[in-house]
């Protein structure tokens, strides 16, 4: 695996894979990384003839009251981790290289950024679409690969990458879970222990949601109200959104129907958690 | 001259010649074109392999009080004026194939975007940036080439590019002038008789300012109330700003260093026309 820290040697190394045609997959990451990451590079290494991993924790993502300079770092762990992939090339630029001195220009997808987690992190998807597109245009990928976690922001890259003509695919790969059903996140080590007895209720309300939407039941505010119960009785984790919403456009269902994502946001203490789940609403006539 | 209307069909044909590892210029224009246009299409033909000239009247640029509708168009006359000079593809898309339904990303280059043209055209920097972004990456040429009448225009796609990591020079090249020095624009044909014999003494008072630099001026207020003296003595224009900046910073100067902007727009009536000249500023010790 080659360790590469300037733009001008990464284009150097992809000149010749590109050339000849091979197949070029990406996988950006902040690092940290834990199943759910490998489950992307896994299937980025089997696809792909040459596999890209990126570890950039991108300044311009995190709010000033956010956690930025705690957001968990340990890039030998990740390197020795992403070696025994089968990794072929890891990109790990520093600032300096990706903002330097003078820059001024962000990308915005509109609306779909201002929903869900945008609305209680502003201006997180601009510094988001921002970093990626760099990084799509560092790379030239044929594939990105993106976790099913943050739905939101898979909406958002595909978007963008589809409005600004990138040329890539992008994959998005469904949420890996520890074994008590709490998504793999870099954030969870953070959590006390009580808080990560907690945490898996998360995704249990979810589960509850979804057989309810098996039974029949359609009215988004009675499943976000299910969800919403769920948690405040089995945790202290603070809601900041409960939502059903189109899984395509993430605009608001009241009732479901399509492709629905049911998402969620909840801070336990400081420490942010998502997670979400997506249910095809079969069309089952009257109901 | 292959003409082509669609993304798919113009990647299909760049594919060979980038595979062969051949220099692929490209010229964006939105059509009517004249001198200036020619000129940036005459050495993309001669620096490169394959030149592909784009023109597209992008509806984002515009104001809603701007001139959209009334923009001049002659497709027919513009494809025959490039495939004499031997361009080798036309891309004229549509608008479907641009902002196709629930398009939503757009590209702003911060701060120099407000200056000068883009105090009196809010957001038309924005949808510049943003369709030339989308053409690099249908494109994804070696070389681009802009026109210094567009000075603001051509700072902000060259920081577009280094910022979003664009692999493409940009490259910058003279104003071409009618016979009495008006700067060649498509806008022009919309000026009256009176209008057209008067527009020429925006050139002649940037060259009197750039005549007062040689002989010593350095004060910029000076020099824009001599520019905007001589407007007003010589023509009907309603000047809407005259402006000595940093060539490369657009950061307004006081007292001239270094390579110095000097930029204005004038209002002919609804015609808005706009001229630039850079000077050195050759250090002289004290003065």
């Amino acid at each position: 695996m080659r360790i590469v820290r300037t733009i001008e040697h990464l284009r150097q190394l992809l000149r010749e894979p590109r050339r000849k045609g091979q197949k070029i997959g990406f996988v950006p990451t902040m690092g940290y990384l834990h199943e759910g990451h490998l489950s992307l590079i896994r299937r980025a290494v089997k696809e792909c003839s040459v596999c890209v991993v990126s570890i950039y924790v991108n300044p311009k993502q995190f709010g000033v009251r956010e956690d930025l300079s705690r957001y968990p770092r340990d890039i030998k762990h990740d390197a020795t981790m992403i070696e025994k992939e089968n990794v072929d090339i890891l990109f790990i630029p520093s600032d300096n290289v990706i903002y330097p001195n003078g820059y001024l220009t962000y990308i915005d997808v509109e609306k779909i950024s201002d929903l869900l987690c945008g609305k209680y992190r502003p201006g997180h998807f601009r510094g988001v679409a921002t970093i990626v597109a760099k990084l799509l245009n560092i790379v030239l990928p044929d594939v990105m690969y993106l976790g099913q976690k943050d739905a939101q922001q898979a909406v958002i890259l595909k978007q963008m990458a589809l409005d600004l003509n990138f040329s890539v695919c992008v994959h998005v790969l469904p949420t890996v879970r520890e074994k008590d059903g709490l998504a793999a996140s870099s954030r969870n080590v953070y959590l006390s222990k009580d808080q990560r007895a907690q945490a898996p209720v998360l995704y249990r309300a979810l589960k509850s949601a979804a057989n309810h939407i098996k039974a029949g039941e359609r009215r988004a505010s009675y499943l976000n109200g299910l969800i919403s119960r769920m948690i405040r009785q089995y945790s202290d984790g603070n809601i900041q959104y409960v939502a059903c919403v189109d899984a395509g456009t993430l605009k608001p269902l009241k009732t479901l129907k399509g492709q629905v994502l049911i998402a969620l946001s909840v801070l336990f203490g400081k420490i942010r958690l998502i997670d979400n789940v997506i249910v095809s609403i079969k069309n089952q006539g009257k109901f």
